[in-house]
């Protein structure tokens, strides 16, 4: 097959697969300072992702990628805390934060932590928007203190741990 | 007296204050965005701030500002939490955050939070700079998520609780 050959099946590959990627690839960018904007459209009504997000048996399910999760906490509610333990291959990382904004089933607004870069908090922003077809698209803002946290953040392989995460809630999504 | 006169009165009574002043009244200004910068000299050796900082049973007496302070926690080191909880007349605040950096004498660096604005997570780097004639220099550096955030605890009065909190650590300094 020639080069051009070549180029043109992988673009017709492509162009097969951009439904299904609308769907199954999050879409990672960085349109303001200190903002890392994802957005990602999930197969299922927004009540069943709300309750994916927020409830912590199912959080339980996709959240930690496949590894272990400990919900500690899960106060969803303005001012409750959360603090997740996943016990991943490499160790046992901590995550914590707190809600600023609770309003079901379309909005979620809090902060996040990491316990391994303590006081980095990020405050982020997820909106879950009904696309009147039984699918939703979650839109999570990140907003950092600085642009060097935000680019530290994406740094650290972010995009593969968000994908193994949301596969997994596509899984959990599918089986509800 | 004249005009004139009055003026170089007035400009005399605040030259005459103006060592007091440099020790007693916190400067409070808003140099870069999203910041608020403020400066107290301390009439202690910088170890004994330092103490009157980090010492759970020091940090209680000054603190709440004459109000009865509960020190839930207060762990001084990197990834430490901290929590207190003042009895105030108009009624309990809790406050917590977490630490990023623990470098005694000199250097703290934590988050800041009110329960009454939770999520509105406020970073706050405090230096204590030894000025070599028994006195410190505190400086703190607070960054907001945005101007917005910091424009409205400026108009919370901060500066009067501000004023509050270190004319106690004052007090207690002087009794160490």
């Amino acid at each position: 097959m020639s080069q051009a050959a070549k180029e043109t099946a992988k673009a017709a590959a492509n162009a097969g697969s951009t439904n299904a990627d609308a769907t199954r690839r999050p879409v990672i960018t960085t349109p303001r300072e200190r903002e890392i904007h994802i957005e990602r459209i999930f197969d299922a009504p927004r009540e069943r992702v709300w309750r994916a997000y927020t409830d912590p048996k199912l959080v339980a399910q996709w959240w930690g990628r496949g590894n272990k999760l400990v919900i500690e906490r899960l106060e969803v509610e303005r001012g409750g805390h959360w603090r997740f333990v996943e016990h991943a291959p490499d160790g046992v990382h901590g995550f914590e934060g707190r809600f600023r904004e609770v309003t079901p089933p379309s909005r979620l607004v809090q902060t996040f932590e990491w316990d391994g870069l303590p006081g980095h908090v990020v405050l982020e922003t997820t909106t879950f928007e009904d696309l009147g077809d039984g699918r939703t698209r979650v839109v999570t803002d990140s907003l950092f203190f600085t642009n060097e946290e935000r680019d530290g953040m994406l740094q650290l392989g972010m995009s593969d741990g968000l994908n193994q995460s949301y596969a997994a809630l596509d899984r959990l999504l599918a089986s509800l």
